[in-house]
């Protein structure tokens, strides 16, 4: 057996699992989001801005995906959302098995959304599908311009974008249209919102909006 | 054979193979870094502040690791030092074979310091010896203060650490000595430096003369 068949056997176990969670979150009614970027992208704080919203319209939970620690999970629970953490030990990325291990601790029958915060990474993640309905990468301003086309696998595999930290723009050296055309250049088709902490998410209400309308368009199939 | 049975086994050769790299290394009596950290923490940018100050006294290399382009090294030749790029083609960290790849094309008795930029990730470099004497972790201020106790492996295997992007301070609500506690914490023989591009790298000359140091020491042997 080489390496390359048992990369294949186990990328295929991923997709099977992934397929399964997928059909019980389609059973559940309930809309999955699969976040990722790299370490400090802004995604812990993305969502502690955009749950309270999110949480008067839809039933939400988190998964939060760690390395190490359970800070994520415990900044989320201030929030008054349900936030399970998984660590990791070392692991690079979320896989399938770990969100179906963490399935039958939430009762998804109550709930209509769901976000799983992956693995601070901007490059493993991306090849491994949870069963998630959409994939967002976040991209923090001070990252560069030009992540796009040097980590092209996570923004060819996502819908949307969050681009956060806009308001640093000011104090570097960074293009954010040249940042938005590597983008389109790598996948024309995401959906870009931009965000910063400082004077609130400036896209947030966009951002919620957008969330709320991909859950009712998955209720009304 | 077992998940586990090949792993051991992938990881017991990328060791052999960093030792042969170590041994050749030593007999070229060749200083070598592995520089690593997240997307976008400023490797590339820390390279073109000190490879013109490092060149007036030792010959210098460098090898650039990404997964697509060959942006990197173009930004480190505008400098006048010779960098050979390897695009890992999706692959998130360098091995030791990929190095070995690439030696025949240096004349190693020619240089004194090879220095080898990692894919951007802050996960899997980590678990990877590539043959190196020295690993040095960049970690950027927007990134957080937590970030060594999310990622622990990175700075546990490492002898030191570069803070970048600290001239970002005065805009962010980040604390730059819990961050030094938290590296502390997981590894308190981490040598740290503290950088930042606006105003020059406030530590470039103490960075430079440390790592003059450590190509000496070494020569000297």
């Amino acid at each position: 057996m080489t390496r390359v068949d048992i990369k294949r056997d186990l990328d295929a176990l991923n997709k099977q699992i992934a397929a399964a969670n997928r059909a019980l979150f389609k059973s559940a009614g309930l809309y999955v989001i699969n976040l990722m970027g790299s370490p400090g992208s802004g995604k812990t704080t993305l969502l502690e801005n955009i749950l309270p919203r999110l949480q008067d319209h839809v039933r939400t939970a988190v998964i939060e995906g760690d390395l190490a620690t359970e800070n994520d999970a415990l900044r989320i629970r201030k929030t008054g959302v349900t936030a399970l953490q998984i660590n990791t030990n070392g692991g690079c990325h979320l896989d399938a098995r770990m969100i179906e291990n963490q399935l039958s601790r939430l009762d998804l029958a109550a709930l209509d959304l769901l976000i799983i915060e992956n693995v601070g990474n901007l490059v493993c993640p991306a090849s491994f599908d949870l069963g998630e309905d959409l994939r967002m990468v976040l991209l923090s301003v001070p990252e560069g311009a030009d992540k796009p086309v040097k980590y092209p696998t996570a923004f060819l595999n996502a819908q949307a974008v969050a681009i956060t930290k806009t308001d640093l723009l000011p104090y570097l050296n960074v293009d954010l249209d040249e940042m938005k055309r590597y983008m389109a250049e790598i996948n024309p088709k995401l959906v870009v919102f931009e965000t910063a902490l400082k004077g609130g998410v400036y896209e947030a209400e966009r951002l919620v909006a957008y969330i709320l309308e991909q859950v009712r368009q998955k209720k009304g199939k």
